[in-house]
């Protein structure tokens, strides 16, 4: 484990983890006299004609802005937008390595909702996609979805849409495992956060009927009338069919799979008993999950998984970000939809290819191999899904994209080799 | 020259002239572990108990935020959001080149003054420094003053502090060069946009008495009720004493200096004619003069100069803006005032050394040996006046920050070689 000096030292070392690179030099009168006044004069008025022309001519193409205001950073809570900068910087690292995107961290200083909704708007024209991160909700939720309604670039929710997509190939792999099917399997999702939500309308999505979702008053179901908001009323018109009440452990009782984005301890063995046959347990809260994956597999559990690196089957969005904003971008897409993420699930369970085991229900993007691979599979899918829906600005063939992600990704290989090693 | 085929061709190829680039290697679990989830959760925490700390740990000690709206970019006037990228990134570049600094192209897609301040306060928790670029005045100095007074970090505007630093360094020498001293000099600034006004503040405080700034309305004056604002007010209150009215042909009149921040043309050899003796003629409309550099010599001009760089005296703020800003994030200054920049404009003029002559009064950014210690040196200067000011957060010494940015400057062409050449 890394300790806390570590992690300090280290990053005061760095001064910062990211820094910008230009990607053209500047030596001579003639290079400056084209990049800068007044060749670029002549770039401007051509994007001034045709502003989708910004794709073609700058960095819009391969950008995304990181949007936070500081009140939900990984699980500690409202830490301010200067406390947020860290963990967006890594994501940006993260996009860098993992998807050859350049992302920018903007942590910004306010946390009402119009002004954050305003705030993206306006610094959309520079980005080829917006990045809520580590919102809260309900007001991310709501955010994500006035920005997708108001912006026409992508507006991308790793907290709902990652997470969901990754949940949704490691559950369809685990069914599998189970000789059980979607259709018919009860599954109980505990937390109705960013996370939760999108799980649900994901599964709701890929065919799961029998769906449950609780939060911290118990099972949402249509009527409830307390701590409701509207993402939890649409929860409720596609979950809970009876419009059951009541708690986790009544609501687990004969269930296939249970999925926590909720908090530390959140499950108990005794949960996990009363689930039907070869139960299914995701415990996703980070860095404590609800239940230890050793604990649930005691307790009985067919397959277990968590957020962490250090058990089988870490289910994390970094399997799913790099590539679904890289297929994205170069789909120049306009929007981010639940069929693009339900192709890129089909994607990732299918990266985990013939090592499928209940020990290993997503792949893992420890092996470099197997992550730079599965990124381009899913920024294929990705441009794939746009260009059918219409949502591309630009059709691009699956074996073209899988092919560009890799080039990026070798590519950003070299250059960290070269700029780090010798700076 | 550069043809349009040319500069776009070059833009096409390269797909945006930046990128992001990681300042350390995630290579093993243990750099994740350590950068991201859950090392980083340290960091936001020793950030959240103290947001000073974001300076220690993060790049915003490193970053700053090039905020444009797209109303007046180069001379192209209200061009948008998007066409105004290719210009932010091109200067984006010219900050990291010559003054190590990462520049983050902000293109926004409002032009309403209170919802720019309102966006730049918000995003200014991420960055060291704000600049703010080729927004059309007035509007661009009420934006910059309102932010100045409202946040803690420096707000740079470039087209009124750079541009007046360069312009006051050729001014100092070319008054030396004609034997005549700034309180006894009559200037007169064609223009009353940011640049104008930089001049007009910049001068006034170096001690220039005989001071008179136009407009498209004629001479500037207390009391004047037609197309005034409030910069323009301020003017009033520190220039022509008199209150003298009239066209620029009156005012130019026995002027020992005439210095153009307005438009092609706008000057012409019979003014040069009427000016007192060893006239000296600043024409600085960007990229087509307000007279040639030829042809202000042949009307008689001892010292001529433009914004070009393919004549002598090229007063250009590149000479000073990478330098500036570099000195601002390593004070971790507060703000920016004019003392700073009068000094920087002593450095500047000092920089011309033994080459000092009517046709070298600023130093020539085209030597990169000339220019990395020139960068440095106006560093340096930053850092000692932020210091003595009370605007530094930490205090640094000349020759250290000096130091400093010459290793920054020399480590960035090291990794510009290896990243762009291999990449």
């Amino acid at each position: 484990m890394v300790t806390e000096q570590e992690a300090l030292d280290r990053h005061e070392k760095a001064k910062g983890k990211i820094e910008t690179l230009g990607k053209v030099r500047i030596e001579t009168n003639e290079d400056l006299a084209t990049y800068y006044t007044p060749g670029v004069a002549y770039v401007s008025l051509a994007i001034k004609g045709n502003a989708e022309n910004a794709y073609k001519y700058t960095s819009k193409a391969n950008t995304v802005a990181i949007i936070n205001d500081g009140t939900r950073v990984l699980g500690l809570g409202d830490i301010g937008p200067e406390a947020g900068l860290p963990v967006m910087e890594g994501k940006a690292l993260l996009y860098k390595k993992f998807g050859g995107v350049d992302a920018v961290p903007i942590c910004i200083g306010t946390k009402d909702q119009e002004e954050i909704i305003k705030f993206a708007e306006n610094i959309a024209p520079t980005f080829g996609c917006i990045a809520i991160e580590d919102i809260k909700a309900p007001k991310s939720l709501e955010i994500v979805d006035r920005l997708s309604a108001s912006l026409d670039i992508p507006v991308f929710h790793d907290d709902q849409y990652g997470v969901a997509a990754v949940v949704a190939a490691g559950l369809m792999n685990s069914l599998k495992l189970a000789g059980k099917r979607m259709k018919d399997a009860k599954v109980v999702v505990n937390g109705a956060g960013s996370a939760g939500i999108g799980i649900a309308k994901m599964l709701h999505g890929l065919g799961v009927k029998r769906l449950y979702v609780l939060d911290t008053s118990g099972l949402i179901y249509k009527g409830r009338d307390n701590d409701m908001n509207k993402a939890k009323e649409r929860i409720a018109d596609i979950s809970n069919g009876e419009r059951a009440q009541g708690s986790l452990e009544e609501a687990v009782n004969g269930a296939d799979a249970l999925i926590g984005v909720s908090v530390k301890g959140a499950f108990n063995p005794g949960m996990i008993s009363s689930m039907g046959s070869k139960p299914i347990v995701f415990a996703l809260s980070n860095p404590y999950p609800e239940i230890e994956y050793e604990a649930a597999k005691e307790a009985g559990a067919f397959v277990a998984a968590t957020g962490r690196s250090d058990t089988p089957n870490s289910i994390n969005n970094l399997v799913a970000f790099p590539g679904i904003v890289r297929g994205l971008l170069d789909a120049r897409a306009r929007r981010v939809d639940y069929k693009m993420l339900a192709d890129v699930a089909i994607t990732i369970s299918r990266g985990a290819g013939r090592k499928l085991s209940p020990e290993y229900v997503v792949p893992s993007m420890g092996d470099r191999k197997v992550s730079g691979k599965l990124t381009a599979a899913i920024a294929a899918t990705v441009a794939e899904s746009a260009a059918r829906s219409g949502a591309a600005r630009v059709g691009i063939g699956y074996e073209e994209e899988r092919k560009r992600t890799l080039d990026l990704i070798k590519r950003y290989g070299r250059i960290e080799r070269r700029a780090i090693q010798g700076g």
